[in-house]
């Protein structure tokens, strides 16, 4: 079966439409990384490149991640979901996801009503 | 650190407010499962009955994953990205996370311009 970008179910979220979710897992350790918005055109470059882009909803834009960290993510597999409005990565992860210095953005799990900073820094 | 719930950035996706991105991963072989919305009332259901709750946008209320099918996920553990507007839980997952049967949602894999099952129904 073809796969479509007109098939994705486009949301919309905070007022800007057409957006997908993407998700970024490492390939080897399958650790989830970060998860972020992606659209139509951050799709298709995301495929032609092999590098994840996402669109960024606070600032308007769409965004090759590692641009301007360095901290690119290398696509070696995607998926999509069932009802079509998710992607998910398996990346090769080059340093940090997280904009914090983490390996993840989620680098903080709920234990006991408390947040408890579990994330490493490379 | 202690976890706020008010502390989450709670988005509007397609006409309703107050949603958080939730992604389910099997705790044991890092399969993301699934990715859905849920509220404030939906995580705090979740960590009382230990049990992961969605917020359905399409049926417009509060969802106990496994109510009907019993494939429930029972959590392990939960994290909070660092834009606080998406959870983790790494969950047991009893049965098929998908409608469709297969294990996990992301049960297709985008490859050459096609879709490819690569699921497997439990």
């Amino acid at each position: 079966m073809e796969f479509k970008l007109d098939g994705l179910k486009y949301r919309n979220v905070d007022g800007t439409g057409g957006l997908v979710l993407a998700i970024a897992q490492d390939h080897k350790t399958g650790e989830v990384l970060m998860a972020a918005y992606t659209n139509r055109e951050a799709i298709e470059k995301s495929f032609e490149t092999g590098r994840v882009h996402y669109y960024s909803t606070s600032r308007k834009k769409l965004w090759l991640k590692g641009e301007t960290s360095g901290h690119f993510q290398k696509i070696v597999e995607a998926y999509v979901d069932c009802d079509q409005d998710a992607v998910l990565y398996k990346v090769e992860q080059t340093g940090a996801a997280c904009h914090e210095g983490y390996r993840t953005c989620f680098y903080r799990k709920i234990k006991d009503g408390k947040l408890v900073t579990t994330g490493k820094k490379p």
